[in-house]
């Protein structure tokens, strides 16, 4: 089976550094590049967009809330004209960027409050997708599986790219454990690759029960924000080809 | 003979107002819109677009430094990938809003301490001619007449619109008086007419001495910062149009 | 019958300006001074506050959520400390440039969002009163009449002062009606004036109904925002004196 | 001899982290806490003033401009007014947040682009000790040896502390060798030791040709962006005190 491994990049700003974008850059074929909303800045941008290019990685947009300082995850309400504007205006931006260097995005990822508030929340849903069609209607939507987002996003016609979290633990109703509860964040390295190769085998969310909802999975979402971490990926990545699983970008995921 | 009027539109930011906006695009070929960094946000610049395009107006960036309190107004020192970066991040974010409304940029014009200091230093003129011609090499570069930064432009392959401005005093090199001398900015309507038609019809600059600098015009800057400033516009409109001048968008200025 | 005028000042940033400061500051008691978090800037405040002293215009702190777009007024989730943080800084930021010029602040008014939302919720209103207890007990806290801030702050042991708005209609629980609603916003400057006067009058506030919700009133909330809010504030002024009542600073209010 | 160790402190902006904080708390006496225009944000800030006052280290403002992306290192020209607003600013919400803890400012430390040029730069020096004195006089002023800053503080009835860096070699007017000159930083921890010790033993600093410029010296900035730095500040702390030098707070260094 084609599978993508998608991870969030690009998230230093100024003087700040964040993640190890050059070891992940090695392992995934979908970088999500923050769009200096919530992190990232132009020169940090147009940096991402080259080291992801120079490694065949696809570019992706990864925008969030105006809340540099909350990194996007503080809920906010923003009308839905001024969060349409808003995200148009960050994918234009990386656009923009990656055109300056010969590329193109393919897709976007909503980011932190953001992304969880519209896996939930249709109306938001309605608002990013909206969003995602009038800037481009050729963009992959990577949403989580089997969330609003992801449903309203395939309805009004967009390409939609479900994913996963290997260090995540699932409700019965499939939406993410809240990281405050026992077991919500699986931290071992080895039940992680097992969790996630499960899902990817049986081709669903696998929950805290071990039911499966069976939902497509194209993507499964690995962290950098540290060398733990980095192995962890590194991990994984090693054990789906070991299992015959080939990665790949996105696209082939989809098709596959 | 083609002339272009010019105004910077969509200053706005999220509950501040400035600039009269809709009686401006009445009147001007091209509008320069603020992208966010010094003014604008992403509500009011895809509003600016909408009402730019609603009157057949030109589009055209209008980037600046990052200083929104100080409203791009203060020089900076910043890095030279610094800045290209930070001008491709406005330039794509304003492009990506036009082309979710259907529409689509055809100039940029850098705005206030970056227009000033790039018109006088050609190290600073390559970075933002660098930027555009990474971006875009199709975008026309809207800059003052005779200065570094046309001249830039022009050799590097860019296609360039020579602006004046009514409303100011030129020294006898070409530039613009500093706005704390006296009679540097000309308040008086009849004055600003004058200066402006005698600049069209002598074809180049015309300097506090009355000296004309032979350089080609092909644009007048307009203001809109308060209702007299409209009716000033309006004015140096008509006036230009009972000389026989035929008001026209920048391409139209370019090939006359 | 002693009672207060209030008003938020220094909501300009940079070159936006808001508001007829200056007319305001012949009319009230009372100065909410924004504090760069949603509007205002260092130079806008410390001129605000040179304003307000010149007229023996009481000084108080107006700090909102750190959202300069919004203007404040969009709701958000910040964690108790980092709320608690975010008062303290503003409150503390102001209070350096009051003590600059030889001043001292006297209140306290939460701004936009922050407020409707610490009126309603007491997790919130803890906060926020928290803040003002750590950085200064002597404040007063300047609050909506019969909201749970201003219950949280007097039992928490902060002095309160109990403001109505003369231009909004009040809901039967005495919260104010939502601005969407028919009504709910009084925009006739003689309707105003009576409402307020009413008020006073009763020692309470009138809701929709006519009911009296028997809250002390200690000041009048007025705006700024436009020369005919400006003339209705002076209305109201003049039919209070008129009426018998005599204009003064929150302490005088309180001490009635 | 008593002489004073002081260290950049509070560095880091929301999600991101910056500096070994806690590491350098056991080693300096006195704290230069980032205020939030640079780095710093208002639960950060209150952090560090907590740390530093457990450690019973000296509370100093650290104040930069208004250039998170640039971390305060890029020159800015503000006008003056807006200048000491801002500082004052700066300076009134980090004593604000260390009232609300039961501290207190000791001192002032100018961060970054804006403290070199204020050590060249006579008028700006007058700009940023008009705004300490506004203020509160009674803060000490902590600035470069020998420079500009150093002299207009003294002249004008400031307290000032002298500092120099261990790890920076000087030029023969006694300013820190630029950056990008060959030797201009000094990363071997010996050689630092061995050059602060000097200067402090020689009362002066210490220039490129070993010429001594005989000015007072109260303090020694020490670094903590990496673990490398902290042991650099440790040896430097253990070889002073092996020299029979006390390690003191700014007071103690200024009263020897």
């Amino acid at each position: 089976m084609k599978i993508n491994l998608n991870a969030d990049l690009g998230e230093s700003y100024g003087a700040w550094k964040m993640g190890e974008d050059a070891a992940l850059l090695e392992i995934v074929g979908a970088a999500n590049i923050a769009c200096g909303f919530h992190a990232g800045d132009p020169l940090v941008m147009v940096t991402t967009v080259r080291a992801a290019m120079a490694r065949h990685v696809g570019l992706g947009a990864h925008p969030g809330y105006p809340d540099l300082q909350g990194f996007g995850r503080r809920p906010m309400q923003m009308a839905p004209n001024e969060l349409e504007a808003a995200l148009i205006y960050q994918m234009g931006a990386l656009a923009g960027l990656a055109q300056a260097e010969g590329g193109r995005l393919g897709h976007v990822k909503p980011h932190g409050a953001l992304s969880n508030q519209a896996s939930l929340d249709a109306g938001l849903a309605e608002t990013v997708v909206g969003a995602i069609r009038r800037f481009d209607p050729q963009l992959i939507l990577l949403a989580p599986a089997g969330s609003e987002l992801s449903r309203v996003g395939r309805r009004s016609g967009l390409t939609v790219a479900e994913e996963v979290f290997a260090d995540r633990a699932y409700t019965e109703r499939g939406t993410l454990a809240p990281r405050h509860e026992p077991g919500a964040v699986i931290s071992d390295a080895e039940e992680c690759v097992t969790h996630a190769l499960r899902m990817i085998q049986e081709g669903g969310v696998v929950t805290r029960s071990g039911a499966v909802l069976r939902w497509p999975i194209h993507s499964i979402c690995v962290h950098g924000d540290s060398i733990h971490a980095v192995r962890m990926a590194s991990r994984l990545a090693e054990a789906l080809v070991a299992a015959g699983h080939v990665l790949t970008d996105l696209q082939g995921a989809l098709a596959a």
